[in-house]
């Protein structure tokens, strides 16, 4: 027997969220026709609002409302720091768990030749007119410690250097709260090559 | 720091989803405005459409797109056979797993006093009326195996007897492809009891 028609195209169009299956999509139907007809219609208008109104902030490519996003715009962070990250996500991240006071730029990606991911489609020559206006002092390597990120990080790492502006990067390490036994062998083994004098 | 409004509120909208929660509906969002933004256009239409088209059956109360879904309005199914069943989703399972060609009824959820659901919530009168037409010879009690899905199925049950029509409830017992050393005491118990000769 088939889906009433209405119902099917509701289950294959919620198939496009990220870890949503048949089953969960029949669920979430069932779910939103019966219990929540309200929240699902604003959720309609949520997909609305937001695909037609978010856009990428011209600074630094992280989502916003605006032409300029909020930190860009703000006034009391300190505009000689950036921070160079792959995602929005990451900026939220780090935002909310560190003291970071500084601006950032959002890559949206990292360098990946083979997808045809190059210095264009990260937005570089923006980030390197940023570079040449000479406010910023350090720029901090945010990527994530992955085979690609650790690339686009000594990239990075190169225009600055060119350019004389002091590049860091995060510590990789043990994460707090782990056990060593548990830590994957890459992890140790950079952590021990980035071992510090205790104070 | 706080997301982008548009952002935030589709988030907030997504936790309407079953099973959604802080973390996938940001994952969410982003997917979508970042990959997917025609599939998230799609997706509003889709619950738009779904919320405003979608209505229940006017003899069996499934889900269906016209006034009479299309399993009440079929010639080819047998009119004496009713399964009464809880949700929609069951009709799809029955429909979808075993031969049964007859037709449905869906309670859309059970007897729960403590919750005020009571027979009229469920649609019994409906039922009723069809039971009273004549044309029924059984009625299938295919209400979920749980305390409240056992008593609406022992009310069904009586008002079938008043009637003299033939009330049969689905079997219970042991799963297909599982160990008994598995299997809760329970369901062990109604196997046993409802043991049956070898053929």
């Amino acid at each position: 027997m088939l889906y009433t028609p209405l119902l099917q195209q509701l289950m294959d169009a919620l198939r496009c969220l990220p870890g949503v299956g048949p089953k969960s999509a029949q669920r979430m139907s069932f779910h939103l026709l019966e219990r929540k007809p309200d929240a699902a219609l604003a959720l309609a208008k949520a997909l609305e609002a937001a695909v037609t109104g978010v856009r990428h902030c011209e600074r630094c490519r992280m989502l916003t409302d605006k032409l300029i996003c909020e930190i860009c715009a703000s006034t009391r962070r300190n505009d000689s720091l950036l921070c160079v990250v792959e995602t929005p996500a990451d900026v939220y991240a780090i935002d909310s768990a560190t003291s970071f006071g500084g601006k950032y730029f959002v890559l949206m990606g990292h360098l990946s030749p083979l997808d045809g991911i190059g210095p264009e489609e990260l937005g570089l020559r923006q980030l390197e007119s940023r570079l040449d206006a000479g406010d910023i002092t350090e720029m901090i390597l945010a990527t994530n410690p992955t085979v690609e990120g650790e690339a686009t990080a000594h990239y990075l790492a190169e225009l600055a250097r060119v350019r004389g502006i002091r590049a860091t990067r995060i510590a990789h390490g043990v994460p707090l709260g782990g056990e060593l036994e548990f830590v994957d062998g890459g992890t140790l083994s950079h952590a021990f090559s980035g071992r510090r004098d205790v104070a």
